[in-house]
C-alpha cells in the first residue's frame, strides 16, 4: 500500500480532534503494550498498522534502554473508525509482533482489570484506595479484600466489598496462601496490591501473579528493607523519609520501583512522626501506582519499569 | 521566691524523664498558647510560673516577629505534679499574663475539640479526614458534618458522624447560614473545617468564628484565587500546582496560611489531571491543618500564622 | 514511493544503537522544532520524511493542545546515513512544513546557541551559568555579558568573557537599551537570558528578540510579579517561595512560563532567609532553562511552553 | 540572686529589639552548643546564667533525645550589655556545665570558622561554595583549598585563594595525608568540607578532625554508598536520586547525616542525566551544610545530628 493513499485516506478523519491526556476518554480505545528488542523504525511500522486499519491513535509514547538494547512502547488508538473488531485485534497484530519479536499485550479501555487488596493491621492504604475508587478515580473492579488479620473487615464493609479473613501461620504458610490463591484466581483477579500486607509472600505465590503484585513499602528503596524501616530510618538519623511501590518478585523488598516519594523529617521528629508522616506518602503513590495499572501505563523489563505518566 | 531554691525544687523530679515529641503522651499536659509585645525574659518569667508550681516543661516553642514586634509562645507541661488543679491554672497565670499585656489561652491535652466539618460535593478532604480520625490520628471529637449538597451524607453514615443536609440560596443566604450556625453553637463546635466547601461565607458567619475556620483552597495563594483555579492554572501554564489551607477572613481565600503544598505538572496534563493531582495534596494539608490544631500548635495573628510543628 | 520499500531501506540500518537520551551525543543530528493545526497522521508523514531520506530517529517528542487544537512535536535524527546534506534539510522539509501549515525550524546539535547574559547587582545565576557552561554543562557561545551596573564585571573577567557596561537612564530608556541591543545584535546573539536583571525592558526591546528572552523572576508567578516579591512573600505569610523562569512578553512577569520551583519557608524566615534559599532555587531553574533551550527542547505557543524533558 | 530582681533588670533593656533570625546581625553575639544528660530545669538554670549578667538571649533552641536520654541546647545572646568580658565567659560558664555534665562549646558570631576544602575532579561543588562565600552568603575563611588532582587549580585561583596540590599514592597514602594534614593545621582550619574529594580518608586522618570533616555523597544514604553510586542508582531503577551530606567518619558513608535532597528521575534519565541533575543537588546542600556549620547550628552526638535550622 502506498504511502501517499493512506494520507488521503488518513486525512479524511482529519476534522475529528485528538482527545487530551487525562481529558474524559468517552469513546472506547485500544491501548498496546509493547516491548521487543530495539530496531530501526518500529515506530513506523507500528503506527502504519494502525493508521493502515483506519485507527487513529491519541497517544505514542516509546523508550528504548540502552543498556538492554531494547525498545518499548504504550500506544493508544481510538477504535470508532478502526476497521478491525475488537475480538479480532491480536490476531491481526499477531504477525508484525512476531516480525519484531516482541513481548506483547492489547488492552481496550472498557475493559477495567479486576483488582484485589491484601491488607493486616494499617489501613490508611486501603480507605484511600477505596475512597478513589468509589469517587470513580481508579478504573478498576475491586472484587475481594483480604486479610491475614480481621482488621480491615469493617472497612471494607463500609464501601461494600467483600472481605476474606485468610489468617497466615507461619509455620504452614502454603496452607494459609493456597485458599488466598484459591479466592484470587475464583474472582478472576489480574493485579494483587498489597496495602501495608505484613506477611512475606512465598516465591509461589509470588510465581503465581508474575509482575501481577504490587506493595507498598514504607522506606525509600533500597535503603531500610524488611522489617520495621522505621526504625532503621530513625536509628540512622535520615532527614528525610520515604516509601517504595514496586513490584513483588522472590527477593523482600527488591523488585522493579514502580514509584517513590519522600518526606522531611528532623531530630526532633519520633518514631511516631515518622510513621504519621510515611501514611500519607504511601497512600498517595501506592493509589497512583493503582491507577497508572489500571491505565496500562506501566511495563516491566528484567529488574525496571518504564511509566508512561 | 529565689531561683536557686526554684531549682532545687525542680532537680527533685530530674529523673523523670522528658516525653519526647510526637511519642504516646500518656499523661495529661496543658498548653499555654500566648503571644504578647515583645520584651526582654519573658520566656523566663513563663518557665518560673510553671517550675514553681511543680510542672515540667516538655515543649517550649518561641518566636518573635519583628514586623510586629510581638512574642509567641507554645509551651507544654506535664500536670502530674503540677500543684495547680486544672480549674485554676488559667486564674494562677492571669497575673503575669496581664503584666505581660498578652492574649492567651490555656489547653489541656485531655480536651479534644470540637470540630464540624462542612462540605459541598467533592468528597476526598471529608473521606480522609474521618479515616485519619477514625484511625485515631486526629485528637478531636466530629459531632457534624453540614453539607450544602446531600453527597456528604453516605460517606457520613458510613463512619457514623451526624449529617445535616442545609442547602443556602444565594439570593437568602443569610438564612441557611442562620441555620448552620445554630447547629454548630448547638453541638458547641470550636474549629470549623471547610473541606471543599462551595459557598462563600458571609461576614456575618466568619464574625461567629473568628479564626476558627479554615478552609483549603486549590491553588498555591495568592496565585489564582476564588472560581475555578484549575482553570485558571491551566491557562497560565504553570509548571507546578498547589493547594493553600487557611484561616477563613472576610475576603476570599486572602486570610493567615496555615500550610501549602505543591505538585509537578507539564504541558502534557490536562484539566483532568490537575485536579486530581491537587486532590492529594488538598487531602494532606488539610488533615495536617486539622491535627496541627488540635494539637494547639497553631497560633494566629494579624495576617500570619505561626506553626510550631 | 511505497511504505513497504520504505521499511526494507530502513531496516538496513537497524544493527545500528539508537542512543540514549542524556547520552554523550558524539555524532551529529538535526532537530526539528514544529507546530501546526492538529491533523490525522501527522507524526507519520513526518518520520516518513526522515526515515524515506535514511535518517535515525532518536527522539520522536509530539503533543497535542486541545485548546489550540495545536500539534507540536521535537524529533531528533542523526544525520551520519542521511542522504540529504545539512544545508538542503530546511528546503527539502519545507514542501511538508507547508502542507501541513506548520510553523518550524531545524537546528543541527553541532550549532551550539549564541547567548547573552544580562546583569545588575545579584550575581548569583551570572556565576551559575559561568561555571555550568565552563564545566562543559552547557552547550552553548557567551559571547558577552551586559550589566547596567558595573558588579558583574569582575566575575565575566574570572571566566573570561568580553563584558560591557550600559547603564540605563529610566528617563532615557530607549538611548540605553538601543546600546544594549546593537552589542546584542553586533555578536549575533540568539538567546538573551536576564539573570536577575534589574530594569524593566521595553516593547521595542522585547520585539526584537520574540521568544528569545527569558528571564528569572523570584517568586511562583503568578503570585508576586514586579516589584520586591520577597517583601510581598514575606507579607502575604506564605509556607512556601517560588521562582519561576519565563519568556519575557510586553506585560511585566506575563510571559509563559519554562520551570517553576519552590522551597519551604516557615515563620521563622525573615527576609534575608527567603532571600538566601530564593538564590538556589533561581540559580538551578535558570541554567535548567537554559539548558533545554540550548537542546532545543521547548517549544513557545501563545502563553505557554511545551518542554519535551 | 532573687527572680524578681532579675527581671526588673532585664526589663530596663526591654526596649531593645531582639533581632530576627538570618537578619543583619550587626552586633556581636555569643552561641552556647551544648549537650548534657537530660534533667529538669535545664532551660531555666542556663538562661537565669545569661539574664543574670545582663545578656539578651536571641534565640534558645533545645531538644531531648529519648533514645539516648540526653539535653541538646544553642543559645544565642546579644553580648552588647553582657557583663564578662569574652575572654571569661567560658570560665564562667564552666561550673554549671560541670553540674550538668555538659560537652559545651562557646563560640562568638565575630569569630568565623577556618575551612578548608579539599576536591579532586568534579568542581561544581567547589564553584558554588566560593562563588556563595565571595558574595558573602557563608560566613567563614578559607585560607586554603587542597586538590589530590590539579584540576580545582585554575577555580582557586580564580577566587584567590591558595591551592596545594597534594597527589596522594594509594600504596603510600599515609605519606599524602601527612602533608594534608600539616597543611590544615598549618593554616589552623577548623572545618575540612570534602567538595567531591575522590579518596577515601584513613582513620589516622579522621581522628585529627573528629567531628570537624563533612563530605557531599551523591546518593540518599544509607542507600548506595561508596563508589559509583549513580550506576548503582541506575541499574536499581530508582524513581529519585539523592544528595547527602555526612561528617566524615572511619566506616565510609556512615557518619551522621547533616542534610539530605532529592529529585525525581524517570527511565528516561540516562546515566549523564542522573549526574548532572545530581549536581544541583550537592551544591546546594553542600553549601548549606556549610553555612549551618558556621553559624554554629550544628550538634553531633553519637551517629546523629541536631540542626537548629
Amino acid at each position: 500500500m502506498c504511502i501517499t493513499c493512506a494520507f488521503s485516506e488518513v486525512f479524511e478523519h482529519a476534522g475529528k480532534p485528538k482527545r487530551s491526556h487525562g481529558e474524559g476518554m468517552t469513546m472506547e480505545s485500544a491501548i498496546l503494550l509493547l516491548s521487543c528488542p530495539d530496531a530501526k523504525g518500529i515506530d513506523v511500522r507500528i503506527s502504519e498498522f494502525i493508521w493502515r486499519n483506519g485507527g487513529n491513535i491519541v497517544h505514542f509514547d516509546q523508550h528504548v534502554d540502552e543498556e538492554f538494547g531494547r525498545y518499548f512502547a504504550r500506544v493508544e488508538w481510538a477504535l470508532d473508525d478502526f476497521s478491525i473488531p475488537k475480538d479480532r485485534v491480536e490476531e491481526a497484530f499477531a504477525p508484525l509482533a512476531s516480525e519484531l519479536g516482541a513481548d506483547w499485550r492489547v488492552h481496550f479501555s472498557s475493559e477495567r482489570p479486576r483488582i484485589a487488596i491484601m491488607v493486616s493491621r494499617h489501613l490508611h492504604c486501603l480507605y484511600d484506595l477505596l475512597a478513589k475508587w468509589k469517587g470513580g478515580r481508579l478504573p478498576c473492579h475491586i472484587p475481594l479484600i483480604i486479610g491475614d488479620k480481621p482488621d480491615g473487615e469493617e472497612v471494607a464493609r463500609m464501601f461494600g466489598v467483600p472481605f476474606y479473613h485468610v489468617p497466615v501461620d507461619p509455620r504452614r504458610r502454603e496452607e494459609g496462601e493456597r485458599k488466598q490463591i484459591e479466592l484470587l484466581k475464583g474472582k478472576n483477579v489480574e493485579l494483587v496490591v498489597l496495602a501495608r500486607y505484613g506477611k512475606i509472600l512465598s516465591s509461589g505465590f509470588v510465581d503465581e501473579f508474575r509482575n501481577r503484585i504490587i506493595s507498598v513499602h514504607p522506606s525509600f528503596l533500597p535503603a531500610f528493607p524488611g522489617k520495621d524501616p522505621f526504625t532503621q530510618a530513625h536509628r540512622r538519623g535520615v532527614k528525610l523519609i520515604g516509601a517504595t511501590v514496586h513490584f513483588v518478585t522472590a527477593g523482600v523488598d527488591e523488585g522493579p520501583i514502580v514509584s517513590q516519594e519522600v518526606t522531611r523529617v528532623s531530630h526532633k521528629d519520633g518514631l511516631a512522626d515518622l510513621i504519621r508522616k510515611s501514611e500519607d506518602l504511601e497512600k498517595t503513590i501506592l493509589s497512583e501506582a493503582v491507577r497508572l495499572y489500571c491505565e496500562r501505563k506501566i511495563l516491566v523489563y528484567e529488574n525496571k519499569t518504564i511509566v508512561f505518566e
